[in-house]
């Protein structure tokens, strides 16, 4: 364990990674640096300096990533409308490949030998983190405390704490909650407590982000959406940087009741999890993008697209961010998008996003064919005939000799 | 055009089907039969027999398919959490391969050498009908009066009815909407009048099914469902059939603001088209059937399932039902519920289904594993490592070989 | 049928597209443009122009396409292992929307109105050049005599010829061929004659591109083929075009025996159709490039290429080259070529293609870790326990639960 | 390590697991079961009675597996038409779960609480034995010596042999290969040597199960196999059991030089290896097979299951033959084969095999329809044009709005 020299640790600043601070510095007798990034998790990154500087730590790096993360990975994530196993909308997924990057960064920067992390070895978090990291320093060594100490119990981290003079009240407010929590500009969510029996109904004490739709406005919102490119561009006419476009639309989709999800979902590490979800934002963004894409997109284009996007999200929740398997996804996603353009009404009231509008100088849409009404030749009915006949051709034969499929 | 000895009409006793009935006896100088079906569409369908009977049909088919409807075709297809382009819940489709199974097996036993149907030349149910009919008996001969005739305008249409005395208020209320609407147990939807431009919001009194969300009562709706075999086999305890479970759910659902629906979608003739559609059964039935899988299925089999779903989608929305490769997928979907049984708590409430809770006899939740809690040893931490290390190999290797992924 | 003016005809100088010129010209009354391409059938191009003349042609198009054909077209296939139904390299189907192509570049630069082609009602190829044509100039009229006249039996049409004038030899020595063929750069194609028997095995003096196994020399042929990006650009350390490149591994090849393959293939029309295909270069290429590939790709990358291969080949075989879907994978597989470097050596002996080398300085093979000699700890097989135990954990719960596998 | 009572052990009767039986009684001090199969690699399996009653070994078992191997694994998954990377037919990976599976049913006879292999910690077998194993018992143990014992080297291994008295010749002459082998009725692989040079062209010698082409017979051999349910049931019109189908196809097949591959393949455990196999009997098979689907599956049959069979391959290959979603498949596929009845005609000539005719009872080639003569009115080539104008409609609506392809 000697063989460690410095070490860069993702730090929140709160309890957990303070105490793995002095861990690291104890057990691996080697200097720590300390990451604190900003991804929009709703609170003060700058109090992590004291913090760090408190427990000896020379090289702290604090960083506002809130646009680079909004712009790189939860944008190019929606592109491709992501949903995992149905429901998930990966917001902690996807901001794990942007610290693991940032961690590799500050260590080359630092000649720091080793990242560290404060996930535990049951979930996901862990996968994530060191998949990215050793696909982009392939010699880096990763410290990952919680499976290696034996600091697994309440009480044994304290008698830790009070033997270092470590203060406990380190983690201010959020060592309240019963609930394991993680929080982006994408989302926040909650494992544990009485979460953990799946039939039991969360409390609605729990939810930080949203008002229920109970306790929503009476009366709807309605937003326009600009998309360029496949992501949105502007709000209500009003131009607005990545960051900015997901932090308004929380704030409207959290007032309206906006963005709550109850999942069972499968970790890749191979148990079922329990997970509680508020994402407003990207409730509101995902359907848009949908609307937009209907009147854009070429049909099997977009069914291509639908086909491989079970792929891409498993990719994206198992960690695969940094994999070029991923990144071959991406280029295809991205090309789709280049006529995805234009603007999306859409309705919020009480939980609900319904798009109610969607208009496009790129829309594919062609009334003079659609309509109802007389389309003045547009279209031949007739041909409709040999197309259903010559689709029908391979069934017919079969048929004919005697395969019957009643 | 005389070597059509007798034709069965898909007939539903409105004004454009008996129009078709004399249309057919005149252009074709042969015997009509009638075949009326109530698949839920919420109308009598008793009615049509004297209507049938005054244009001179002398064999009158009127079936009470809706059992048979909910537990042949729309059950197995929510066994797939089947979902078209994202959003639409297939509601039209579903129902058309079974018409065409009736008219097939009502022409063998009539001797009928002939098919008809009321679907233009435009839309996707001409499609599903014949594709159909062809698969079942490969020498049927399908008349399309839509693709055929020259009544393609109110007026000749008006004309013909007065010139044959064919009365024009024969079809009732239905002719004063503005919409094309077409209803089964599953859904009515809506077409066309002002939804032909696609940044139009559908004007509120367009709605039949389900009252808006703003109108719902202002106390949430708590449903038990209880699943067999990935299918919803009793609602609060008490045992329902196929059909009863979605009309009860439609009941509710509606009376909760829930399953209206709004998109453009791509047809399989090759345009876009917006369509409103109000589901309400349906649209609790699929985050409830996610959520039992959520608990009972392997991960695998439920992302295989996920993978394969989207094809499974296009076979039915584009009329591929009585196909064997929709046959060879539905064998492997239905495989996969043999352990899909237990309980799902929904909670409704203006527009919202959500999933509260899920329990199951069969359920591969295992809590001793998943928790936050001391798990005395169901999981070793430490196997993270290699699992994390192995399958980062290949991305070491390939940085390691000089590859950057930045 | 008055409304053409001028219509581009794909011409390959033949007795059946000579008629057709004299049945444009009769029928609608139009200008006839030919376009006579080379592509490697093999033939002179060149005698077209004047039988074109003595038609009574004005603009005559010769192009010598091959190249073009081979850089754009078959090197973009082979980059993604493409083979359609486990056996047919496409040889046929990939050339026919260069076709469309040019011919919709001439029509826009004559200024006609319609193209023409002597593709049957049957078959693949008209769909292929119309769904281009279609696409690339959506108002195009397409003129296809074969589902128009009613020349459809050798005496029919050889009383239009006498009737006309038109010299029955003009085909010269390929009318006495019992098989319906085609060439190109790609390979040579027979179909009809005793081929319409699927339990008859091909004569031997149908071949025309390569001997037999029997025949093919003794002693085997070494080639070293070198790649960048995914295309061969040197055989033996000498540079070569793309059209070089197939010609010279067609003569070698044939040479050897190999490439020579007689299937039952279904057609995008709806029909199944015996076929013999002679494809020597292309049989060498195949696996080529699976073996440069096979130490260049990540795994992943791998194997997503082969999960998309088999929609692809679809689209090429049904004639979707100028569709945006094809255009979308394309993008995916051309991104995943860029480590695609290096050489491979074959071994060509009577019939067989034998991969016996593969070298690259992008290798990722890693001899170090992949030896069965010590590795100095460059893989630690510790790692395989966690590896193994995390990858069953989903198994192992559910066996728990009581779910047998046997 | 002293928790283990009984350990049941694949035993070879070869040197390595000789010493691992051994190994295991010292370091375990347990019992040790021996289990010895002859899945048709070509050795007397009887002999191993001998050797493990000299090591002390008290419950020995003896089983001769070759039907079930043929029939349960080699036969399904042909049915799949199996090939993992576009080369190789997985020979290996399709023997290991049926051993796995012997394994824990005598350890549930025999009350042991632990399986041990001899498999290497870097390879997949490893990885195909223990994910069996705890798929069919959660809660057995498993002991991977070479994962955790000390004797890595020729010497130290020597050494521990001499100190126990293990006779080192033990293994015969299979030890004189400087190639790792593994082999089973349905090939031999060589791996290690000159090989890990993926630029070394193999040693003719090394080659055990054909000769070489260039020594096969200078005339051809003909086969006629006859199939039912996608499986080989006669050859040349004799009935056999599926183990002497592939007894005598590798026989034949390997005395006309067919079945030798060289590959560079992805292990699962993340590095690339190179492999030599020789396949005599499933390199006749995949070719036949296809054959006799490509008259007797529908074409939408056919494309789904290639589509489904990468991923198919990559289960069989990675191990998860006992998993659910491997069944799942497998269901599908099966199902797939009901009408997959009749004989193909292959020739076996120096390497090649060729198809050269396919019949069958259920065919759905249709020689009316596909015939280049008059079909009397089979098929209306009239409907061709609507097929395809249809099928082009959303292209010409893209290029109508200003998309241009080129």
């Amino acid at each position: 364990m000697s063989d460690i020299n410095k070490v860069v640790l993702a730090y929140s600043g709160g309890l957990d990674t303070s105490v793995i601070v002095r861990w690291l510095q104890d057990t691996y007798n080697c200097e720590v640096v300390t990451f604190t990034a900003d991804i929009g998790q709703g609170e003060e990154v700058e109090p992590a300096r004291a913090k760090a500087e408190a427990l000896g730590v020379k090289e702290i790096y604090i960083d506002d990533l809130k646009e680079e993360f909004v712009r790189d990975y939860v944008f190019p994530m929606f592109r491709a409308n992501t949903i995992y196993e149905g429901e998930y909308l990966l917001g902690t997924s996807i901001a794990r490949p942007l610290i693991a990057k940032r961690l590799i960064e500050i260590a080359n920067e630092t000649g720091a030998d080793a990242i560290s992390h404060g996930a535990t070895g049951k979930g996901n978090d862990q996968v994530r983190f060191e998949l990215g990291a050793y696909a982009l320093k392939p010699g880096i060594q990763v410290i990952a405390p919680w499976r290696e100490w034996d600091l697994t119990s309440r009480e044994t981290l304290m008698a830790y704490c009070a033997e270092r003079d470590i203060p406990v009240d380190f983690a201010g407010s959020k060592k309240k909650s019963p609930y394991s929590m993680d929080a982006n500009l994408l989302h926040i969510s909650y494992e544990g407590g009485i979460l953990e029996d799946p039939w039991a109904e969360a409390e609605d004490d729990m939810w930080r982000w949203s008002v229920s739709p109970e306790q929503a406005p009476d009366t709807p919102t309605y937003l326009e959406l600009t998309y360029r490119g496949g992501d949105i561009v502007a709000i209500d006419g009003e131009a607005m940087s990545p960051a900015t476009v997901l932090a308004y639309l929380n704030k409207v989709g959290g007032a309206n009741g906006i963005g709550r999800l109850d999942i069972v979902e499968n970790r890749y590490v191979g148990m079922k999890s329990r997970g509680c979800y508020e994402t407003p934002g990207g409730t509101i963004m995902m359907p848009a993008h949908r609307a937009i894409e209907s009147i854009t997109l070429d049909r099997e284009v977009a069914h291509l697209k639908d086909s491989l996007m079970p792929k891409y999200a498993e990719l994206v929740y198992n960690g695969y961010w940094w994999a070029p398997e991923r990144q071959m996804l991406q280029t295809a996603i991205d090309e789709s998008q280049q006529f995805v353009n234009g603007d999306v009404r859409v309705k919020l009231y009480k939980g609900n996003v319904t798009v109610v509008g969607r208009r496009s100088e790129q829309s594919l849409f062609d009334e003079s064919i659609a309509t109802f009404e007389d389309d003045a030749g547009a279209y031949d009915q007739q041909d409709a005939e040999g197309f259903i006949k010559l689709n029908a051709l391979r069934m017919r034969i079969a048929a004919n000799k005697g395969r019957s499929m009643l």
